[in-house]
């Protein structure tokens, strides 16, 4: 399937974060590619993120994964802002390494009230996931018109 | 019920986010409460956490519950610091007021290999849940003896 | 707090089962207490439900989980039959004798578009649950006239 | 990547439903394709398994979903009746056409003690999914020996 344009730039998805979701934007996510219903993110790794083990912890795992839905559904309506979380499920499938982590997000239903997005996780490198996580946000009654 | 003593004190469970759980750690959660199988937890309001509307970012959301299981968890079974998460589902009911959240975490199922938890957040003074969540963590095989 | 009263009789739920969800009405399950917000369910046992292990099966615990959730939300807003399951968690927590199950039932939110409700399993005469189940619904546009 | 052949032919998985999970075996399931790690399954239509709205009930695609996953397991490390789900997630996409569903399920883990799998099902012929399913199962400490 031909990737197409979407309708929100990667450099505008890292601003909202930086701007607007400071929790997310001191991560310092990197949009590495994004087209129409896909998204791929880049967590550099900082010491900071580690858990006992030597692993990166959870909730960083699924702050990364919030957010590559949230880019996903952006790059299929447009900047969003108001888009919300309502569900989230996330597996923990392997230790990831300490190091960056990539987030490949794609959409698995795009509605008018809700989306659902899914998201494996990987540490760079490694084709195996650590992560995989569904999640649903709920679009506002305004939204179509982007 | 009555209340059986926990295996591990508030202080504990503080020092281990602050020593090894960072990104955790950084939020400063405090145990207001503590018995075997309950935990009640606090997180101070920190305008770092807001998003787009007004309200707390999912992720600290989902941070505060999942570091809430873990406090019951080692209730107890005491300072099993490499119990992980396996899996987490995680239902925004409402969104948190620009404030303090309440975790309140029991236990579902204390198994020898696996651990279920509930967690319900609240803003503080609010009745209503703002969050739902139930996770599983995985217990290591010689952390009986605690 | 005072119990209300719900917007839906046990027997109309049990018909609607009976009637118009075969999948479910087969299984004859049993309302046994409704008020607004609550449902408590039986299901008799039924010797089809085994699975190997001696256990009831999880499809059959989760399509009980999943009606006495549609129980609640009736019981809220009266018989709105078209408000379909958007998503489904269950956590299966301890193998369930092969005898009747009861399912209780409360709801976590009711807003105008989704419902999120909560469910306990339990193998009838025992305290621990058996499933955990939380499960959110969508509300047809017109239903609040019920 | 090369498939490797399932561990368990696919008569021996509709065996197993048939003749041990009959609250399962009596949906008349075929498994329409298995290779190491990946199974398609084919839930015949049943009128009885329609409800309010004309769609087919979300308990027989989780009931579905729940066995491909079991298949897939069992596509690994063999007939391992005892592996049980402990988790199951469900996010139900679009309504089903009253016709026959098609479960396309992979691995995403296989470890000693838990494995997850992934579900998409389709309404036969449509390319969009109806329902997505993540769920764990409990492996057996002997099951090796497959």
């Amino acid at each position: 399937m031909k990737k197409q344009a979407a309708r929100i730039s990667a450099s505008e998805i890292e601003a909202i974060a930086r701007d607007e979701v400071q929790s997310v934007g001191r991560l310092g996510i990197k949009v590495e590619d994004l087209s129409a219903g896909h998204a791929r993110l880049r967590l550099p790794f900082d010491p900071e993120s580690i858990r006992p083990g030597g692993t990166i912890s959870g909730p960083v795992q699924m702050g990364l994964a919030d957010y590559a839905i949230y880019a996903v559904v952006m790059s299929l309506i447009g900047p969003v802002k108001l888009a919300v979380t309502t569900s989230l499920n996330c597996n923990f499938l392997r230790r990831p390494k300490p190091g960056d982590l990539i987030a490949d997000a794609t959409i698995l239903k795009m509605g008018k009230r809700l989306a659902v997005g899914e998201v494996s996780i990987y540490s760079d490198g490694d084709d195996e996931p650590v992560a995989h996580v569904v999640a649903t946000y709920s679009i506002p009654p305004d939204a179509v018109a982007g």
